[in-house]
Protein backbone atom coordinates (compact mmCIF):
# COMPACT_ATOMS: atom_id res chain seq x y z
CA UNK A 1 0.00 0.00 0.00
CA UNK A 2 1.26 3.81 -0.53
CA UNK A 3 2.61 5.62 2.49
CA UNK A 4 1.95 9.45 2.33
CA UNK A 5 4.36 11.04 5.07
CA UNK A 6 2.82 14.32 6.19
CA UNK A 7 4.21 17.67 8.45
CA UNK A 8 1.60 19.13 10.64
CA UNK A 9 -2.06 19.42 8.94
CA UNK A 10 -2.62 22.87 10.38
CA UNK A 11 0.64 24.56 8.59
CA UNK A 12 2.35 22.28 5.86
CA UNK A 13 0.77 23.50 2.82
CA UNK A 14 2.59 20.99 0.74
CA UNK A 15 1.68 18.49 2.92
CA UNK A 16 -1.95 19.17 1.55
CA UNK A 17 -1.03 19.40 -2.02
CA UNK A 18 0.50 15.71 -1.74
CA UNK A 19 -2.94 14.50 0.59
CA UNK A 20 -5.30 16.27 -1.95
CA UNK A 21 -2.99 14.12 -4.53
CA UNK A 22 -3.35 10.85 -3.10
CA UNK A 23 -7.04 11.37 -2.61
CA UNK A 24 -7.66 12.23 -6.37
CA UNK A 25 -5.47 8.64 -7.43
CA UNK A 26 -8.51 6.91 -5.74
CA UNK A 27 -5.36 4.46 -4.46
CA UNK A 28 -5.70 3.29 -0.73
CA UNK A 29 -2.80 5.05 1.20
CA UNK A 30 -1.19 5.36 4.63
CA UNK A 31 -1.27 8.86 5.98
CA UNK A 32 1.92 9.43 8.63
CA UNK A 33 1.72 12.37 9.97
CA UNK A 34 5.14 14.05 11.55
CA UNK A 35 4.67 16.95 13.33
CA UNK A 36 6.93 19.86 12.01
CA UNK A 37 8.51 22.03 14.75
CA UNK A 38 8.32 19.81 17.73
CA UNK A 39 11.28 18.65 19.82
CA UNK A 40 10.93 15.18 18.29
CA UNK A 41 11.47 16.48 15.02
CA UNK A 42 14.95 16.79 14.44
CA UNK A 43 15.49 13.11 15.63
CA UNK A 44 12.55 11.80 13.40
CA UNK A 45 13.57 13.71 10.22
CA UNK A 46 16.77 11.68 10.19
CA UNK A 47 15.20 8.53 9.74
CA UNK A 48 15.35 6.34 6.43
CA UNK A 49 11.62 7.60 5.25
CA UNK A 50 13.10 11.23 5.46
CA UNK A 51 16.55 10.39 3.40
CA UNK A 52 15.63 10.60 0.35
CA UNK A 53 13.91 14.22 0.71
CA UNK A 54 17.14 15.26 3.27
CA UNK A 55 13.84 15.46 5.84
CA UNK A 56 11.10 17.69 3.78
CA UNK A 57 7.12 16.73 3.03
CA UNK A 58 5.39 15.16 2.22
CA UNK A 59 7.17 11.90 0.86
CA UNK A 60 5.47 9.30 -0.95
CA UNK A 61 6.57 5.42 -0.19
CA UNK A 62 5.13 3.00 -2.77
CA UNK A 63 6.82 -0.44 -1.84
CA UNK A 64 10.69 0.72 -2.92
CA UNK A 65 9.76 3.19 -4.88
CA UNK A 66 9.53 7.19 -3.77
CA UNK A 67 8.72 10.15 -4.88
CA UNK A 68 9.48 13.37 -2.48
CA UNK A 69 7.79 16.37 -4.55
CA UNK A 70 4.42 17.79 -4.30
CA UNK A 71 4.05 17.75 -8.22
CA UNK A 72 6.52 15.04 -8.63
CA UNK A 73 3.61 13.03 -6.56
CA UNK A 74 0.87 14.68 -8.41
CA UNK A 75 2.81 13.19 -11.93
CA UNK A 76 3.52 10.19 -10.57
CA UNK A 77 0.02 9.10 -9.05
CA UNK A 78 -1.38 10.65 -12.76
CA UNK A 79 0.75 8.11 -14.24
CA UNK A 80 0.04 5.43 -11.65
CA UNK A 81 -3.88 6.06 -11.67
CA UNK A 82 -4.51 5.68 -15.71
CA UNK A 83 -3.45 9.73 -16.64
CA UNK A 84 -7.14 10.83 -16.64
CA UNK A 85 -8.10 11.99 -13.25
CA UNK A 86 -5.34 14.87 -12.11
CA UNK A 87 -5.25 16.75 -15.51
CA UNK A 88 -8.60 18.13 -17.81
CA UNK A 89 -8.36 15.42 -20.85
CA UNK A 90 -8.70 18.23 -23.43
CA UNK A 91 -5.42 19.65 -25.29
CA UNK A 92 -5.92 23.43 -24.30
CA UNK A 93 -6.77 22.49 -20.51
CA UNK A 94 -4.66 20.34 -19.74
CA UNK A 95 -1.17 22.51 -20.93
CA UNK A 96 -3.18 25.26 -19.13
CA UNK A 97 -3.80 23.05 -15.72
CA UNK A 98 -0.01 22.19 -16.04
CA UNK A 99 1.46 25.38 -16.34
CA UNK A 100 -0.87 27.43 -13.45
CA UNK A 101 0.41 24.13 -10.99
CA UNK A 102 4.12 24.56 -12.15
CA UNK A 103 3.27 28.34 -11.38
CA UNK A 104 2.08 27.32 -7.75
CA UNK A 105 4.73 25.30 -7.70
CA UNK A 106 7.93 27.64 -8.25
CA UNK A 107 5.84 31.19 -7.73
CA UNK A 108 4.10 33.12 -5.64
CA UNK A 109 6.81 33.84 -2.87
CA UNK A 110 6.09 36.78 -1.61
CA UNK A 111 2.46 35.41 -0.20
CA UNK A 112 3.82 32.09 0.64
CA UNK A 113 6.57 33.69 3.03
CA UNK A 114 4.64 36.35 4.07
CA UNK A 115 1.14 34.49 4.62
CA UNK A 116 1.65 30.78 5.57
CA UNK A 117 -0.76 28.71 6.15
CA UNK A 118 -2.63 28.15 9.09
CA UNK A 119 -5.71 26.49 8.85
CA UNK A 120 -6.93 27.30 12.63
CA UNK A 121 -6.64 31.34 12.51
CA UNK A 122 -8.36 33.99 11.26
CA UNK A 123 -6.80 37.13 11.13
CA UNK A 124 -8.63 40.67 10.59
CA UNK A 125 -7.76 42.86 6.95
CA UNK A 126 -4.98 44.17 6.88
CA UNK A 127 -3.07 46.13 4.34
CA UNK A 128 -0.76 44.15 1.64
CA UNK A 129 2.42 44.79 0.78
CA UNK A 130 3.10 45.26 -3.00
CA UNK A 131 4.69 42.38 -3.77
CA UNK A 132 1.86 39.66 -2.22
CA UNK A 133 -0.62 42.02 -3.83
CA UNK A 134 1.31 41.17 -7.46
CA UNK A 135 0.46 37.62 -6.57
CA UNK A 136 -3.19 37.87 -5.35
CA UNK A 137 -3.47 39.52 -8.72
CA UNK A 138 -1.61 37.06 -10.56
CA UNK A 139 -3.70 34.26 -8.85
CA UNK A 140 -6.78 35.61 -9.76
CA UNK A 141 -6.30 36.42 -13.23
CA UNK A 142 -5.27 32.54 -13.61
CA UNK A 143 -8.38 31.28 -11.88
CA UNK A 144 -10.92 33.62 -13.63
CA UNK A 145 -8.94 32.40 -16.90
CA UNK A 146 -9.35 28.67 -16.47
CA UNK A 147 -13.10 29.33 -14.63
CA UNK A 148 -13.94 31.32 -18.34
CA UNK A 149 -12.88 28.81 -20.72
CA UNK A 150 -12.76 25.69 -19.01
CA UNK A 151 -14.83 25.27 -15.74
CA UNK A 152 -17.93 24.04 -17.55
CA UNK A 153 -20.92 23.21 -15.28
CA UNK A 154 -18.16 22.55 -12.52
CA UNK A 155 -17.26 24.54 -9.57
CA UNK A 156 -13.83 24.18 -9.74
CA UNK A 157 -11.05 25.66 -12.20
CA UNK A 158 -11.21 22.99 -14.85
CA UNK A 159 -14.75 21.94 -13.58
CA UNK A 160 -14.39 18.49 -11.77
CA UNK A 161 -11.78 18.70 -8.85
CA UNK A 162 -8.27 18.14 -10.22
CA UNK A 163 -4.45 18.20 -9.38
CA UNK A 164 -4.56 22.26 -10.32
CA UNK A 165 -7.17 22.75 -7.20
CA UNK A 166 -5.28 20.41 -5.08
CA UNK A 167 -2.63 22.93 -5.71
CA UNK A 168 -4.36 25.93 -5.03
CA UNK A 169 -6.07 24.65 -1.51
CA UNK A 170 -3.47 25.80 0.34
CA UNK A 171 -3.92 29.14 -1.02
CA UNK A 172 -7.44 29.35 -0.61
CA UNK A 173 -7.29 28.70 3.00
CA UNK A 174 -4.92 31.40 3.28
CA UNK A 175 -7.17 33.96 1.60
CA UNK A 176 -8.81 33.12 4.05
CA UNK A 177 -7.10 33.31 7.42
CA UNK A 178 -5.55 36.73 6.13
CA UNK A 179 -8.99 37.75 5.16
CA UNK A 180 -7.89 38.86 1.38
CA UNK A 181 -10.55 40.61 -0.25
CA UNK A 182 -11.75 38.62 -3.04
CA UNK A 183 -14.25 39.35 -6.10
CA UNK A 184 -17.74 37.12 -6.11
CA UNK A 185 -16.24 34.73 -9.00
CA UNK A 186 -13.10 33.80 -6.55
CA UNK A 187 -15.22 33.65 -3.66
CA UNK A 188 -17.42 31.40 -4.94
CA UNK A 189 -14.41 28.84 -5.82
CA UNK A 190 -12.95 29.33 -2.57
CA UNK A 191 -16.42 28.20 -1.25
CA UNK A 192 -16.53 25.02 -3.60
CA UNK A 193 -13.25 24.29 -2.58
CA UNK A 194 -13.77 24.54 1.51
CA UNK A 195 -17.01 22.30 1.14
CA UNK A 196 -14.66 19.57 -0.79
CA UNK A 197 -15.17 16.35 1.33
CA UNK A 198 -11.52 16.15 0.93
CA UNK A 199 -10.88 19.42 2.32
CA UNK A 200 -13.63 19.24 5.28
CA UNK A 201 -11.16 16.09 6.23
CA UNK A 202 -8.43 17.68 6.41
CA UNK A 203 -9.72 20.91 8.32
CA UNK A 204 -11.31 18.67 10.43
CA UNK A 205 -7.77 17.23 11.42
CA UNK A 206 -6.19 20.50 11.44
CA UNK A 207 -8.94 21.69 14.25
CA UNK A 208 -8.17 18.82 16.33
CA UNK A 209 -4.52 18.87 16.09
CA UNK A 210 -3.09 18.87 19.44
CA UNK A 211 0.07 20.36 18.89
CA UNK A 212 -0.03 23.57 17.25
CA UNK A 213 1.05 27.28 17.41
CA UNK A 214 -0.05 30.40 16.42
CA UNK A 215 2.97 31.57 14.34
CA UNK A 216 5.72 29.83 12.91
CA UNK A 217 8.78 30.16 11.15
CA UNK A 218 7.99 29.63 7.77
CA UNK A 219 11.59 26.96 6.92
CA UNK A 220 8.97 23.90 5.86
CA UNK A 221 7.19 25.35 3.30
CA UNK A 222 10.22 25.86 0.71
CA UNK A 223 8.22 23.35 -1.85
CA UNK B 1 4.51 23.14 -35.93
CA UNK B 2 5.55 24.12 -32.19
CA UNK B 3 7.34 27.80 -31.66
CA UNK B 4 9.00 28.28 -28.42
CA UNK B 5 9.39 31.48 -27.40
CA UNK B 6 13.12 32.31 -25.19
CA UNK B 7 15.35 34.85 -23.45
CA UNK B 8 18.50 35.52 -24.07
CA UNK B 9 20.57 32.23 -24.23
CA UNK B 10 23.59 33.45 -21.89
CA UNK B 11 21.10 34.35 -19.33
CA UNK B 12 18.12 32.71 -19.63
CA UNK B 13 18.19 29.42 -17.32
CA UNK B 14 14.70 28.65 -17.66
CA UNK B 15 14.90 29.33 -21.36
CA UNK B 16 17.62 26.39 -21.66
CA UNK B 17 15.33 24.03 -19.75
CA UNK B 18 12.63 24.82 -22.06
CA UNK B 19 14.72 24.43 -25.10
CA UNK B 20 16.37 21.10 -24.12
CA UNK B 21 12.70 19.75 -23.68
CA UNK B 22 11.86 20.99 -27.13
CA UNK B 23 15.02 18.85 -28.54
CA UNK B 24 14.27 16.13 -26.18
CA UNK B 25 10.78 15.88 -27.57
CA UNK B 26 12.35 15.13 -31.16
CA UNK B 27 9.41 17.21 -32.63
CA UNK B 28 10.14 20.19 -35.18
CA UNK B 29 9.93 23.19 -33.31
CA UNK B 30 10.24 26.84 -34.42
CA UNK B 31 12.32 28.82 -31.96
CA UNK B 32 11.84 32.63 -31.41
CA UNK B 33 14.47 34.37 -28.84
CA UNK B 34 13.40 37.51 -27.49
CA UNK B 35 16.26 39.05 -25.49
CA UNK B 36 15.54 40.02 -21.76
CA UNK B 37 16.18 43.55 -20.71
CA UNK B 38 17.08 45.14 -23.59
CA UNK B 39 15.08 48.34 -24.53
CA UNK B 40 12.32 46.74 -26.28
CA UNK B 41 11.40 43.79 -23.63
CA UNK B 42 8.67 46.20 -22.08
CA UNK B 43 7.11 46.37 -25.55
CA UNK B 44 7.55 43.18 -26.58
CA UNK B 45 6.37 40.98 -23.44
CA UNK B 46 3.07 42.62 -23.46
CA UNK B 47 2.32 40.90 -26.92
CA UNK B 48 -0.29 38.35 -27.06
CA UNK B 49 2.24 35.79 -27.90
CA UNK B 50 3.51 36.55 -24.04
CA UNK B 51 -0.12 37.06 -22.02
CA UNK B 52 -0.20 33.69 -21.06
CA UNK B 53 2.45 33.67 -18.61
CA UNK B 54 2.02 37.31 -18.08
CA UNK B 55 5.88 37.91 -19.43
CA UNK B 56 8.03 35.36 -18.66
CA UNK B 57 9.61 32.69 -20.55
CA UNK B 58 9.91 30.10 -21.86
CA UNK B 59 6.78 29.59 -23.43
CA UNK B 60 5.38 27.24 -25.90
CA UNK B 61 3.08 27.27 -28.38
CA UNK B 62 1.06 24.50 -30.13
CA UNK B 63 -1.01 25.78 -32.38
CA UNK B 64 -3.32 27.31 -29.85
CA UNK B 65 -2.18 25.74 -27.10
CA UNK B 66 0.39 27.52 -24.87
CA UNK B 67 2.12 26.13 -21.94
CA UNK B 68 4.25 28.46 -20.57
CA UNK B 69 6.37 26.28 -17.51
CA UNK B 70 9.78 24.91 -18.42
CA UNK B 71 8.61 21.89 -15.85
CA UNK B 72 5.03 21.97 -17.81
CA UNK B 73 6.39 22.02 -21.09
CA UNK B 74 8.21 18.81 -20.03
CA UNK B 75 5.56 17.13 -19.20
CA UNK B 76 3.73 18.39 -21.93
CA UNK B 77 6.00 17.01 -24.15
CA UNK B 78 6.64 14.34 -23.10
CA UNK B 79 3.11 13.27 -23.10
CA UNK B 80 3.10 14.63 -26.76
CA UNK B 81 6.09 12.88 -27.32
CA UNK B 82 4.89 9.10 -26.36
CA UNK B 83 5.96 9.28 -22.70
CA UNK B 84 9.54 7.44 -23.10
CA UNK B 85 12.03 10.03 -23.85
CA UNK B 86 12.19 12.45 -20.97
CA UNK B 87 11.86 10.13 -17.92
CA UNK B 88 13.52 6.55 -17.51
CA UNK B 89 11.45 3.68 -17.75
CA UNK B 90 12.32 2.11 -14.52
CA UNK B 91 9.43 2.77 -11.78
CA UNK B 92 12.18 3.54 -9.02
CA UNK B 93 14.01 5.75 -11.38
CA UNK B 94 11.60 7.55 -12.91
CA UNK B 95 9.79 8.46 -9.53
CA UNK B 96 13.35 9.59 -8.56
CA UNK B 97 13.92 11.45 -11.52
CA UNK B 98 10.29 13.56 -11.35
CA UNK B 99 11.57 13.78 -7.88
CA UNK B 100 14.80 15.43 -8.61
CA UNK B 101 13.03 17.59 -11.43
CA UNK B 102 11.14 19.06 -8.85
CA UNK B 103 13.07 20.14 -6.47
CA UNK B 104 15.31 21.42 -8.99
CA UNK B 105 12.11 23.96 -9.72
CA UNK B 106 11.06 25.25 -6.59
CA UNK B 107 14.29 24.91 -4.63
CA UNK B 108 18.03 25.62 -4.32
CA UNK B 109 17.14 29.40 -4.55
CA UNK B 110 20.31 30.64 -3.20
CA UNK B 111 22.35 29.27 -6.05
CA UNK B 112 19.80 30.64 -8.22
CA UNK B 113 19.69 34.08 -7.07
CA UNK B 114 23.38 34.80 -6.10
CA UNK B 115 25.01 32.81 -8.78
CA UNK B 116 22.83 33.58 -12.15
CA UNK B 117 23.38 31.58 -15.04
CA UNK B 118 26.04 33.73 -17.32
CA UNK B 119 27.47 30.78 -20.16
CA UNK B 120 29.60 33.49 -21.67
CA UNK B 121 31.91 34.17 -18.37
CA UNK B 122 34.06 32.69 -16.19
CA UNK B 123 34.93 34.01 -12.83
CA UNK B 124 37.43 32.74 -10.17
CA UNK B 125 36.82 31.33 -7.63
CA UNK B 126 35.48 33.07 -3.84
CA UNK B 127 33.94 32.22 -1.11
CA UNK B 128 30.65 30.98 -1.13
CA UNK B 129 27.68 31.70 1.40
CA UNK B 130 26.60 29.37 3.70
CA UNK B 131 22.93 29.03 2.12
CA UNK B 132 25.12 28.88 -0.91
CA UNK B 133 27.00 25.89 0.17
CA UNK B 134 24.14 23.86 1.21
CA UNK B 135 22.54 24.16 -2.28
CA UNK B 136 25.84 22.49 -4.22
CA UNK B 137 25.64 19.41 -1.22
CA UNK B 138 22.61 18.72 -1.59
CA UNK B 139 22.90 18.94 -5.58
CA UNK B 140 25.61 16.65 -5.17
CA UNK B 141 24.38 14.43 -3.20
CA UNK B 142 21.83 13.87 -5.59
CA UNK B 143 23.82 13.57 -8.50
CA UNK B 144 25.47 10.92 -7.07
CA UNK B 145 22.80 8.81 -5.85
CA UNK B 146 21.17 9.03 -8.93
CA UNK B 147 24.48 8.13 -11.03
CA UNK B 148 25.48 5.06 -8.35
CA UNK B 149 21.91 3.65 -8.57
CA UNK B 150 20.57 4.13 -12.19
CA UNK B 151 23.79 5.91 -14.23
CA UNK B 152 24.65 2.38 -15.81
CA UNK B 153 26.83 2.53 -18.72
CA UNK B 154 25.66 5.99 -19.33
CA UNK B 155 27.00 9.20 -19.15
CA UNK B 156 24.27 11.28 -17.61
CA UNK B 157 22.41 11.08 -14.09
CA UNK B 158 19.79 7.94 -15.26
CA UNK B 159 21.69 7.15 -18.25
CA UNK B 160 20.70 8.38 -21.35
CA UNK B 161 20.06 12.09 -21.73
CA UNK B 162 16.84 13.19 -20.12
CA UNK B 163 14.55 15.38 -18.56
CA UNK B 164 16.37 16.05 -15.15
CA UNK B 165 19.37 16.72 -17.38
CA UNK B 166 17.81 19.56 -18.98
CA UNK B 167 16.82 20.28 -15.54
CA UNK B 168 19.82 20.89 -14.04
CA UNK B 169 22.46 21.53 -17.40
CA UNK B 170 22.09 25.37 -16.11
CA UNK B 171 23.50 24.70 -12.82
CA UNK B 172 26.40 22.64 -14.23
CA UNK B 173 27.09 25.95 -16.55
CA UNK B 174 26.95 28.13 -13.40
CA UNK B 175 29.11 25.88 -11.62
CA UNK B 176 31.70 26.66 -14.24
CA UNK B 177 31.05 29.93 -14.72
CA UNK B 178 31.69 30.90 -10.06
CA UNK B 179 34.82 28.09 -10.77
CA UNK B 180 33.00 25.92 -7.76
CA UNK B 181 35.20 23.21 -6.66
CA UNK B 182 33.71 19.55 -7.88
CA UNK B 183 34.25 15.72 -7.02
CA UNK B 184 35.54 14.04 -9.83
CA UNK B 185 32.16 12.33 -10.11
CA UNK B 186 30.48 15.44 -10.95
CA UNK B 187 33.06 16.91 -13.01
CA UNK B 188 32.82 14.09 -15.59
CA UNK B 189 28.87 14.44 -15.69
CA UNK B 190 29.42 18.14 -15.59
CA UNK B 191 31.84 17.28 -18.87
CA UNK B 192 29.14 14.75 -20.07
CA UNK B 193 26.55 17.59 -20.42
CA UNK B 194 28.82 20.52 -21.21
CA UNK B 195 29.94 17.83 -24.29
CA UNK B 196 26.48 16.96 -25.54
CA UNK B 197 25.57 18.74 -29.01
CA UNK B 198 22.53 20.34 -27.84
CA UNK B 199 24.19 21.95 -24.98
CA UNK B 200 27.36 22.56 -28.29
CA UNK B 201 24.67 24.15 -30.00
CA UNK B 202 23.18 26.30 -27.30
CA UNK B 203 26.45 27.43 -25.83
CA UNK B 204 27.73 28.50 -29.21
CA UNK B 205 24.67 30.44 -30.20
CA UNK B 206 24.87 32.25 -26.46
CA UNK B 207 28.63 33.29 -27.78
CA UNK B 208 27.10 34.52 -30.83
CA UNK B 209 24.45 36.82 -29.19
CA UNK B 210 24.74 40.60 -29.44
CA UNK B 211 23.50 42.26 -26.75
CA UNK B 212 24.94 40.33 -23.89
CA UNK B 213 26.00 42.06 -20.61
CA UNK B 214 28.19 41.13 -17.82
CA UNK B 215 26.26 41.40 -14.85
CA UNK B 216 22.13 41.88 -14.50
CA UNK B 217 19.87 42.15 -12.20
CA UNK B 218 18.21 38.14 -11.35
CA UNK B 219 14.50 39.09 -11.70
CA UNK B 220 13.66 36.91 -14.58
CA UNK B 221 14.93 33.83 -13.42
CA UNK B 222 11.62 32.71 -10.79
CA UNK B 223 10.79 29.82 -12.30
Amino acid sequence: MLKLILGNKAYSSWSLRGWLAAKLSGLPFEEVVVPLYDEGWDRRREGDEFAPSSGKVPILWDGDVVVWDSLAIVEYLNEKSGGDRFWPADAAARAMARSMAAEMHSGFQALRRKHSMNIRQVYPPARLDNDVVHDVTRILELWAQARARFGGTGEFLFGEFGAVDAMFAPVVTRFVTYSIPMPPFAAAYMQAVLSHRWMQDWIASAQEEEWVIERFEQTADAR
